[in-house]
């Protein structure tokens, strides 16, 4: 059984079949009756108005969201771990156009607000350093943690008192929404964030995500630019078919419920050898080259994660049933 | 019934199959068992070895390519209505960091040689002015015309005479294939051609094309570009299986003979109305906007093409029985 | 007698004592104190508040006020055989990050409202084709020609109504002036041009061009783009002296007038051979390869402009007496 | 007195006597007879065949050699400290597209091969991640130091392992070559140096800096992204005689041994309160506000380098005895 990423998973059935039911002649683009539905049914979810826009991925999301924030000559303020430092192959310097990103150390991939002001107070304010336009945050982060409402708000207070835009990448977001418990709205534009690349391809979706602006003057121009990269897909009903599929009945939200269920069994079975608190579907922890051996003989599967350390993620289809046998063996070492 | 585009068109029933037959858990990216499969199956229908790399859309491919040919500070030449120039909304500038397109005539959207070597003669090879690097054509072209093997390889000379890289820009290859009747390689790399954006989306796909690369070394940065640019779908294979599925007993091809039948249909009805010679699935005609009105309240969408001319264009779906009541209605303006 | 370029011309006496006079210890960059006199000098000289930014070279300053104007996904309008068209190896692709040029044909390098107003409705107001955001005119022309104030009022109203920018390449904005016998004001902010690439250069100076913007929230975001592109010299204050020593007693008005009579005797020697007005310190005239070899053997070097014509050009110190000999050669052909 | 700035310093008598007899008409560009001789002087200088560029700016040359270098899905390591990090306004960013700039602590601003390889092993090398494709090391570092042509032989040799290009950000390179009292030889290409921006500036020069490449492949393209960022001075015959002029009778030895012995003075009379050892032509010490004022009551200017600490810069004009007094004020504190 693999636990290497969510990005394994298979699609759910809602997703599966919105595919069926938008397969009709419809005009291209984004011009469709799908696409048309976006902004409204993700203004209800959040509980004010937003504009919604599709892209395949995660990174085109993260990506689009920046370039809308920062300049060419700026900069923006992230986790060092972050996923759009670490694992986007500079897509973000892409399509910013070579904007910087200064990196923040923080416990658990998060910022801190005091971390966020040591950083952006050492930047002289002349033209010989870059200026910082806007901060990232992800939620879940790179260590499966979730920020909880109030550690949000208190970001997006800094980044209202030195002038810059706040993005959330989300590529886990229903992840932390579910853990935490909150509305997405609570996490997101009630605290302070602009923009959010909100995730779904992790959690059952096939290959669309939605990036959510809260401030319409920055989604804009963005359309031009998904256009300019080769995002706008001709046929654009099946990813936004699969974002409304998912958003019906709470797909979204019992998928993640369902994916952090299985990863809280591991994480119970793992015990002290937790290297992070478990509050997404991501588990870190201790393990022995011998343990891990033992654990792939019997058929599973996982990443290794520095030395002595692993990391295992559940996906939407891997709940506390199909996680069992994992915990058992882990729980056996 | 609507003739707008070929982008409006439905996924056909072999692509649909694909995307049930893929969805089950697979390895993250383009390390999938699909995505693996892919060189082996173009490389097949092009008899020589070539690279293939998914994308989600033909302005992704294009700009790719062009990517792969032309540094920052160089120039392609391509034809004035070029797709690359006229609708992607300056992604071959994105792609390439700012080189320039410059702009050549051509009866039927054709480049020809003479044409070519006039515009590459006239420029001054100093560091004033951007020096070419590639040419880019469309087959079938934006008058819906198709080159013949003979016509791509005399551009191909060129092209290998000036130092040039050669791509073709193929949203509508298969139809222009289906209507010369040649061989996709004896059209392309056996005419001079270095890589292919081999369309898959306006003739039955879902979501994925083809950027085929002729010459292997032009693919490997392409890959890293791929993903900064946002364009690495975690789920990749079923963009994989997509093309995969259209690969295979040719339903490429059945699909564009389809689509150039209905347009055969209607260009025989138009008769003297015909702006350019059917070669594809788009027909060019002479319309009155008294005609255009008439036909639209029988029911039939289609564009306006600039005054006194209409475009139609049919989609795999849009065979000769789907055509027949427009085709009878033109005959009867 | 060289009569290729005003750029192969010496710096002037008073641009010579210049350097002389700012060669002692200073603050760096631009924090100077001869560049702190450059907001007030030219605004003395245009007769309303300008910022100002030096720059080296002509090239940097037209790309720098198009970056200021244009967005990577945007285009600007200008001449087919524009400077920045033609001759920049694509700076205004590399500062804008990839906008387009759209060329439009003219008479004399000069473009009208008409044909501004034609390009510009024949843009699909829509995501697939790129926007103009700025016009970019030159003056002199390429052709040697001068606008009349009214005539870039003109188009000043066009940009104006279509909330376009205003750009003046003016590497040989003196000459067009010192032609005209407006007032610098007359031909650019009140005309509706929003900067101006204002050239010392050609004109008599060594290495500093001044950028000169009527809007100052455009320079605002250029100093950071200025620093960027490694054209913040850190001894800024010799450029500035440069241009402060050109603007005093006018010498940049003597320098054009004087150049313009030269060519003016040439142009009245040519009689019929030209091929434009001589407005400038430009003469375009036909001339046959053997007359063109009778010339150069006499010791009269310049360029062939296409077949059977030739450019001669003349610097601030090639007036009426330096030339004496090229006018009588011309007229003894 | 002041001593912010070696940038503050004027220029020393032998370039103001270049420019005097670089004026005069002479081809445009790099035509001139000055820019020609410039590739042979240097290689005299150097030992072996060089190819040299001259720009107005160190961040100009910086950036060129790296675009050279690295391609825009690239990476390149450098010092936590590095200038083209901390004071070049992202210029590396723009000019190569982009690339990302990994950065890596050391002692004294200086690279360790141990170090480099520490983060270049870190890399996965996948298209996720930035692969790097160069180093760039400054000399003189941003802490006054000098390398050893051993020292940078050691990082040429990690360089060459690991297939990276070896930039030298040579700001200062002639404080640090007089002070190591090496050949240039030694301390570049002989260690593995593939590209120098060789600083005159700072020591003495008006507006002109060298880039030099050890390897003329990597000159090529440079030409045009010279052309393409507006480096390419119509005038340029006055950069090519600055360079010639400094590099005759070895001024530009001559002018950091009188800035280096400056320092020194400083240095000795510093004792304790050094932070670095001086090894060019910049002091760092420790001193409290108190002093600090005492030191800016009598008349000297500098920076304060962070808390408790300042920073004192010498020039060419700045020897033993124009440093005298501040060395004594120091001493006697």
């Amino acid at each position: 059984m693999r636990f290497f990423s969510d990005n394994a998973a298979p699609a759910c059935p809602a997703v599966m079949a919105s595919l069926v039911e938008a397969n009709a002649q419809d005009t291209a683009y984004d011009g469709d009756a799908w696409s048309k539905r976006l902004d409204g049914a993700f203004s209800d979810l959040f509980g004010t108005d937003v504009t919604v826009i599709w892209v395949p991925t995660g990174t085109a999301a993260n990506a689009l969201a920046l370039a809308a924030m920062v300049p060419p000559h700026g900069a923006l303020l992230c986790h060092r771990e972050a996923h759009i430092q670490v694992d986007e192959c500079g897509a973000p310097e892409f399509y910013t156009h070579g904007a910087k990103l200064l990196l923040i150390d923080g416990e658990g991939g998060k910022l801190t607000p005091d971390a966020i002001e040591a950083t952006a107070a050492a930047i002289r304010d002349d033209v010989h350093q870059v200026q910082p336009h806007a901060i990232s945050i992800t939620n879940a982060t790179e260590a499966g943690r979730a920020y909880s409402p109030t550690e949000v708000a208190a970001i997006g207070e800094v980044a209202k008192r030195r002038n810059l835009a706040l993005h959330m990448d989300g590529a886990r977001f229903a992840n932390a929404v579910a853990h935490v418990g909150c509305t997405p709205a609570e996490v997101t534009w009630r605290a302070g964030v602009d923009a959010l690349s909100f995730g779904f391809v992790k959690n059952g979706g096939m290959s669309a995500e939605a990036l959510v602006f809260f401030r319409p003057d920055l989604a804009a121009a963005t359309r031009y630019r998904r256009k300019r990269a080769g995002h706008l897909q001709s046929k654009g009903r099946y990813l936004a078919a699969q974002l409304l599929a998912m958003l019906e009945n709470d797909v979204w939200l019992a998928n993640a419920r369902a994916a952090n269920a299985g990863a809280a069994l591991i994480a119970a079975a793992a015990g002290d050898r937790l290297v992070e608190p478990v509050e997404a579907n991501e588990v870190f922890c201790r393990l022995t080259a011998e343990e891990a051996a033992t654990l792939r003989a019997k058929g599973f599967d996982f990443y290794d994660w520095g030395p002595g350390q692993a990391r295992f993620v559940t996906a939407w289809d891997q709940g506390e049933a199909a996680v069992r046998p994992l915990a058992d063996a882990i729980a056996g070492l």
